[in-house]
């Protein structure tokens, strides 16, 4: 019985549900070409506005992971993940995999690049000179083994069809669909081959979901289609209206992570670190509950073992070390700086995640296309955040930059990307927790 | 401002409603190849499920009407329009035209050529020998001022956008929603220049409508949709469960129009020839109404008034009207024949329409592809419908054919393609009225 897309289109435009084989039939022919782009479009509409239900999300989600090659590990190495969703300034992996794997915990990461005004973690350390990113699996499986931490790259695309179907959804309209958004994350994760994940969802405008409703649904989503595959987990709702930390640029959020696991670094990076680190620890059984988790990790970071593991972890995989005692002399640094002043006394009420992850791309930090190359020196820093007090004429957003043509570009972004009132309280960072 | 598809895309997803500017910039990228089908698809989908308000669908259908070349008329020449949604054996086009005509209507038709399980009434007329079937526009326009009717191919295609956006949608999934159906419909009955029409939407298996409740929908649609438009329109719903009178195929329904335009032929084909030209003689004037109207038709009948004007018909368009004297000896026959027999008594309580228009394909009379050659000779008569009784060994249908191997294809069409009962009544003919 040949496949009938036309029929496949049909049941779900009709509310019906998949079978698993039909699905298999259905993402063989996305990824022959057999079932041409329009049709897998007009499907896409259809399970946007009509759903999948928990088998149906299931199925999809799992058959995606199958499409290409999986990582996967020896029973006694239990490895523990945390994924972002996305942000602006959010140099969290950074710290979190050094720091929980400081704690006890094994931690694998497959990272991407940064595409549009997010950054991706590869290229953060790619900016540590030496660096390899892209370890072959043998040296993967037995830097976890010596250092219980390893992060690399992927050579291949990952669920090569859950890439196809991104790219065709983003041009059709259906990406904001918190199913279809969850089964493309997590169908990525399953392929990492980790027994249990830790999700940051942002929420605000320099994230993908935009409220906290949408982020809670999102989180609910992930945490409930990964238990449907085994996977302990557990998602963080945090904000993203205004960036994290102080630092947002890839040499920048280096520094910024340095200072972190030196213990010490902006509040905000710091609070957002332990509290995902006491997550892992909790869900990988090295801490009982997510206070023990939390107290475990602060205390690494204060007494220098989460940063003397981020020096195994350099080092293993080629990198200058000597960043760690001389951060600036080492990392790339811009050769310019504009800085943008408030105009009057009062308090930061806003601070626009989305525009200053829009600026740094156009300072170069960033990427419009896969294959840009990017200047890893362009930065941008916060002196001010929501909350804080600043008078006429301080700085409240830096620019480090070595193109002028790229800091007038950057300057369309910001205009009108904070503002100043009476009085604003700091934003609250963790907005929820969802297991 | 450039158009942004996928803002377009989003909104028909969200529900919301498209701007007459937006469908214009929408259509041109279609047409000009800058809207990939993906895209057009995603919409149509959307469109589908979230359904467009009237001002939308009445945009939607002047700008496809709009996209290629339109016929009009002088000011003085106010054409009626029938339009039949398509079905099987419905020959009523033949029969209504020159019918209306000898009545003192402006009859012209612009008509396709058959596709699919149902025919064209192209094919049919060029069955009769010397029948010129493409009449360049000057030609077209005299022969209705001579003669008060013509009817003629298209060599380009009318209203290409609804081309274009038909063919997508027959394989995503996308056919069976009333408004675009209507707009598919309407834009084309623009294009033809007529002040008003007469629908014939069909329902039942050889119908695009299958079920009364989706032909009501669809007429009421398409008169209101004309109405929007200026245009004059009343739409009969007629029944498609069983063909339409004795004959299916090219030449054999040509021969039942000249036998009910000589006043003869099956009663069902005579009354919805008599009904439908009863409410074009209403909508233009003609008659009082439409019982005036079928009075009017059924003395053009008898009196021989249809036949002189479809002789005018033929001889204008060159074909041979000694056809009129003696069809069976100019029209093409079949060499063979092969008669379906009862194989019990009773009463024909089923004679599926579908399975007899694609037995009809099979064996010649119609196409799979466009370029399809077509037998005019091939037919199958129905020697029962139902509700009339059969005893054991009596033929119930009856086929005509040139080619052994076809008549085993049409077979496979045929079986249970009727049903034998204790009792059942003659189908009801006209269903509904919407205007």
């Amino acid at each position: 019985m040949m496949f009938n897309m036309i029929e496949f289109i049909e049941k779900k435009r009709d509310g019906g549900s998949h079978s698993k084989s039909e699905f298999q039939e259905f993402i063989r022919g996305v990824m022959d070409g057999s079932v041409p782009d329009y049709q897998t479009a007009a499907w896409l509409m259809a399970a946007f506005l009509n759903g999948l239900d928990d088998e149906e999300l299931s199925c999809f989600t799992e058959l995606l992971a199958a499409s290409g090659e999986r990582y996967s590990f020896p029973d006694d190495i239990r490895i523990v993940d945390k994924h972002s969703t996305g942000g602006v300034g959010d140099k969290t992996t950074l710290v979190v995999l050094p720091l929980a794997a400081a704690c006890g915990a094994v931690v694998s990461k497959l990272s991407g690049r940064g595409l549009g005004f997010s950054g991706g973690t590869v290229d953060k350390l790619e900016s540590i000179p030496g660096m390899r990113m892209q370890l072959e699996a043998g040296e993967f499986l037995s830097q976890i083994r010596n250092i219980g931490c390893a992060i690399s790259g992927h050579s291949k695309e990952l669920a090569p069809a859950e890439g196809k179907f991104y790219r065709l959804r983003d041009v059709t309209g259906t990406v904001p669909k918190v199913q279809l958004i969850a089964a493309s994350i997590v169908s990525k994760k399953l392929v990492g081959g980790a027994c249990g994940y830790v999700f940051d969802v942002k929420c605000g405008s320099g994230a993908f979901m935009n409220d906290r409703e949408s982020a809670g649904e999102l989180a609910a989503a992930l945490v409930s289609l990964s238990k449907r595959f085994g996977r302990k987990s557990v998602a963080l709702i945090t904000d993203m209206e205004e960036p994290l930390g102080e630092w947002v640029g890839n040499a920048a959020e280096v520094y910024e992570a340095i200072e972190v696991l030196k213990g010490g670094g902006p509040a905000d990076t710091r609070e957002l670190c332990v509290a995902l680190c006491a997550q892992m620890l909790a869900i990988s059984g090295h801490a009982k509950d997510e206070d023990e988790g939390a107290a475990i990790a602060s205390a690494a970071l204060d007494d220098g073992r989460a940063l003397k593991k981020f020096a195994e972890l350099i080092k293993a995989q080629g990198g200058a070390t000597e960043i760690l005692e001389r951060p600036l002399d080492i990392l790339p640094r811009a050769q310019k700086s504009f800085a943008l002043k408030s105009e009057r006394e009062g308090v930061v009420s806003k601070l626009d995640a989305r525009a200053i992850g829009e600026a740094l791309r156009a300072l170069g930090g960033g990427r419009m296309k896969v294959d840009d190359r990017i200047d890893y020196a362009a930065a941008i820093r916060l002196r001010a955040k929501t909350g804080d007090k600043v008078r006429a004429g301080d700085a409240v957003v830096e620019l480090f930059y070595n193109d002028d043509n790229k800091l007038a570009d950057a300057m369309k972004h910001l205009s009108g990307c904070w503002e100043i009132a009476e009085k604003a309280r700091p934003r609250k960072l963790i907005l929820g927790r969802i297991s």
